[in-house]
């Protein structure tokens, strides 16, 4: 195992997750399940996301599937993401893209069925109801929880750009508060990759806490920028999630060996620059 | 009919269903269905809701089913739910409490799911994602999209209230935005009830848009204050929201007896409070 790989694995927290499976496979990507009928040609969203999974498992740190796909399949699609993911090896983490948040009481429900019922190793929340509405999942200690803090979409500056009064931009702020609020070591950030000047003032007020980085496959970020901005002192601390440009790499037949062949080049792509990194510290 | 409700109806956009209910019923009374497996001894969730709604339904302007209650039934939750509303009368309006919102390619999904397959005809969105996240929710125009603005809860503070450098807090920037979205005009706002300056601001910078207003319940809002803040200049222009308080007003046997007791009281509060704010106009 190279350099800056995690060699020991407790197994007790999502963080020790995740880097166990991310030192045993090498990788830092992450591949995001956003099963989109109109794209599938007709297989079925459970083979289809299955064969994916067994063609990429031993090249990914964790997988993310994003709720709002599995929601848009009707009442039956939360049991479709249960049966897609029966294929991930235990060993390896998965993230429940849902962005959930509201108030405390709410979100203890929200919670409850992320992380006691589905069973979910962590969960993407929104931070906009402030601490009481993220608390219920900051409690359970053992899960990951990914505060939404900078996206990567063209709307992203509408609210998070917003700069406030003593000079801070929002979404610096909202980094801030995840750092407050990461009383159990469990809070990570969503930061997205299409402007790494973002993700390196995220990384600076937050030196120590896990970002999941999307947007590095259609959404076209700048992969170099982003490995380098992302990088915690370690060379470490983050994973980058690629969605459609994995699961659609081929367009039609053939996509869970096209999948493993995007998903290698882009494993190695990170894992090249995140060597340059470390060897320029 | 009494002064301020609504006479006519084309039934065409959420706006005006709700207003047509709202006349019909005499209500500004939304009831929230958020079932608490804890509290309701033992009774099944679906049979439980729809003795809710046989009691209630001609005291209301809408139901706002809370879906973070029915995720945490498990993947049947959302079946449990569209069984539950089915005893809703066609001209009541339903909206989904969902607070989803994320980037536009993912609230695609989210839109999908709750106005093309569940078919609810509002539902209430979180705008940290900007513009683009909600845009395919503002879509759908005959549907109502109620902005998560100022909610009800002690953490609420933590982001919605940062000072901008323009001197604005920043959930008057987001009232702001959503009336600049509001293309369509159906777009509202969720702001809480349990500070009325805040509804106050808000109303003054958003004078014509629809305003949901949780947390008059068990949340304890200043009911009158409330209402004297959210009125827009017809004295309408509002909903406020109950669901913990006439759910589970008996806290056993006869709940569906004690939550029409409940409703009929608060929503006859309202109209009185209304009427005198209407008088001193």
């Amino acid at each position: 195992m190279r350099r800056g790989w995690a060699r020991t694995a407790t197994g007790r927290t999502f963080r020790d997750k995740l880097l166990e499976a991310g030192g045993r496979n090498e990788s830092l990507l992450c591949i995001g399940l956003d099963p989109d009928p109109s794209l599938l040609k007709g297989t079925p969203v459970v083979a289809f996301l299955q064969a994916i999974i067994d063609a990429t498992h031993d090249l990914v740190c964790a997988y993310k599937p994003n709720l709002a796909f599995f929601e848009a399949l009707g009442t039956g699609g939360m049991q479709l993401l249960l049966e897609s993911v029966r294929s991930v090896p235990k060993h390896i983490p998965i993230i429940a893209d849902a962005k959930r948040g509201d108030i405390g009481n709410t979100d203890r429900f929200y919670a409850h069925a992320l992380f006691d019922i589905y069973k979910f190793d962590a969960a993407t929340v929104n931070p906009y109801g402030g601490l009481d509405g993220v608390q219920p999942f900051l409690d359970h200690a053992d899960r990951g929880v990914f505060v939404w803090c900078r996206s990567s979409n063209p709307g992203a500056a509408d609210i998070q750009d917003l700069e406030l009064a003593d000079g801070r931009y929002l979404y610096e702020a909202v980094a801030e508060q995840a750092r407050a609020w990461n009383q159990h070591g469990n809070v990570g950030l969503v930061v997205g990759a299409t402007w790494p000047e973002q993700l390196e003032r995220v990384r600076e007020r937050c030196p120590d806490m896990l970002i999941l980085v999307p947007g590095v496959g259609s959404q076209e970020g700048d992969l170099e920028a982003c490995v380098q901005a992302a990088c915690d002192s370690s060379g470490g601390g983050f994973l980058l999630n690629a969605s459609r440009s994995i699961l659609y790499a081929a367009g039609g037949d053939g996509y869970a060996k096209a999948a493993r062949k995007a998903a290698q080049k882009l494993r190695s792509r990170i894992n090249i620059m995140r060597e340059a990194v470390l060897a320029r510290r």
